[in-house]
């Protein structure tokens, strides 16, 4: 994946504000931004791509069919599917993606909720907010099981970080390999799970994945988390599965449509969390992701090959 | 720490209902139970006292000056302040404790709430009661620094759970030893902690070792958890540190009185989480602490020394 810049290339860029760590390329590259409804016009003279905002669907509109166009694209996100489109995929452009920056905080996220669920938080804050004293059990987290869905770095970290709380645990991916589960076997997993998780990537296999007969595998005290794409989950199926108690809690950092409306049902699903698309982004987040990028840029610019290429076909960078 | 039983030996047991897992004895112990406006009455033909209940005070004030009285004290709690009095602890009865029944249980709960904390969840929660959407950075964990006062089995789970999410830990105890500070160091270890983190036994050198000069000491950025006992800190300060903003947050599961009553100013202190004495009592815990009592009985009944013998004069089980 070796492209040789021009003298001066065109960087242009998709809703940043404020742009971090991109001072440090001045006098190397000419910045220009797009904002959704300019996009199709700069696209064919801009060399470099760069896709700050993840939940824009301009790139997917705006993409040429054929002539000039990018010869890079990067987005600033670690999932891909707001940008993939056949013309995309079919054409000779690298995709990179923010691969690694998200991975440790959307595990610590996940383990939050998961040992917020354990010892009953939700509940404990509800009875503070009334004044009362009310002893409850909580659950143990040590010795549960989590099935993983999404056998990415994403989904590797949590993996890691429940195994540390003492947590057994499987995770599931598109190709079985040594200690990941193939998509067959999911159900089975799922059944006998504690978690559930999802960190998959957004793709047409994974589109709907989680629906009424997935939830209707988990067991009545088992919970679902999350934290990949809203599309991933039939969000209907997931309330229904709530509020018949076919399993016991959720948390959803994800929807089909973000933000989430203040007339969504789902903020008052008996036993969801909702949170606000907020997982991964720990506090200097942004700066990582600029830091990346010109990382990125710098390999690019000396004719290097990219890291993080993503398989355009598949929708994710394949795994090591 | 041997005895010999009498032939049908006599256990009070004070306030438990139900009992579990003590019908192995059957047979073997002649069972009676006192409610707290018996005991001083019943204390005397006791061989051996099980206290279940870790709120009350009745072993204190009931305890048999002079002449006969219980040669063996177990208490199905980590901590003994609520039994401790110089009568029994210059007496030659024995006094053990449900040491290692609450330690990875009360770790957990500590994670959940440091998680809790760095991943804002608390403010999570109330928006979306309110049904609003609003992105905000979360902390990361790893990396932030934990001190942990208390270097007993309690502390020690805790340090290994916190240090398994990434985080730096610095453990204090009344003796220092490799790995375990003395208390000449809390204020230094304070003022660079992320997270301070209260599970000391309560004794006359603890009691209210946490007041307004060390929440002095603490960063503004930084926050403060106790899972040990309520004297260990002055309320009031913690109460004041929180609303001027000297910490960012802190967590109670303990409280100078217990329960806490509805007109108590702490409900609604801002940036403080009030839990109900919980964070230990997962559930089956009733049973392992009656499984644990029975065991120790079986030792105490063939001649054998009991585990978890507390050490009356420090207020704790001398530690490995």
């Amino acid at each position: 994946m070796t492209a040789t810049p021009p003298a001066l290339p065109t960087l242009l860029v998709l809703d940043a504000d404020p742009l971090p760590r991109l001072g440090k390329l001045t006098g190397r590259v000419r910045v220009e931004h797009a904002s959704e409804s300019t996009l199709a016009d700069q696209l064919p003279s801009a060399d470099v791509l760069l896709v700050w905002d993840f939940a824009s669907h301009a790139v997917r509109a705006a993409w040429p069919g054929e002539g000039p166009r990018p010869r890079w694209v990067h987005t600033a996100s670690a999932g891909v599917d707001h940008l993939m489109c056949p013309e995309l995929a079919d054409s000779d452009t690298v995709v990179t993606n923010a691969r690694g920056v998200f991975d440790q905080p959307i595990a610590e996220y996940v383990a939050a909720l998961v040992l917020a669920m354990a010892k009953d938080l939700p509940r404990t804050l509800e009875l503070q907010r009334e004044r009362t004293w009310r002893h409850r059990e909580a659950q143990r987290v040590a010795g549960t099981r989590a099935c993983v869905v999404g056998s990415g770095p994403i989904g590797r970290a949590i993996v890691r970080t429940l195994k540390a709380l003492g947590v057994t645990t499987a995770l599931v991916g598109r190709t079985p390999r040594t200690g990941i589960h193939g998509p067959g076997e999911i159900d089975r997993l799922m059944a006998r799970a504690d978690w559930v998780i999802c960190a998959a990537p957004l793709t047409d296999e994974t589109h709907g994945m989680f629906d009424a007969r997935r939830f209707g595998c988990m067991q009545p005290s088992a919970r679902f988390i999350n934290v990949g794409r809203g599309q991933l989950v039939v969000e209907e199926a997931l309330a229904e599965a709530l509020t018949k108690h076919w399993i016991a809690g959720a948390a959803l950092d994800v929807f089909e449509a973000e933000p989430l409306t203040p007339d969504s049902p789902l903020w008052q699903v008996p036993g969801l969390i909702v949170s606000p698309h907020m997982s991964g982004d720990t506090v200097g987040w942004r700066d990582e992701l600029g830091t990346q990028f010109v990382a990125a840029y710098e390999r690019w610019e000396a004719g290097k090959p990219l890291p993080n290429v993503v398989d355009k076909k598949r929708g994710y960078v394949p795994g090591h």
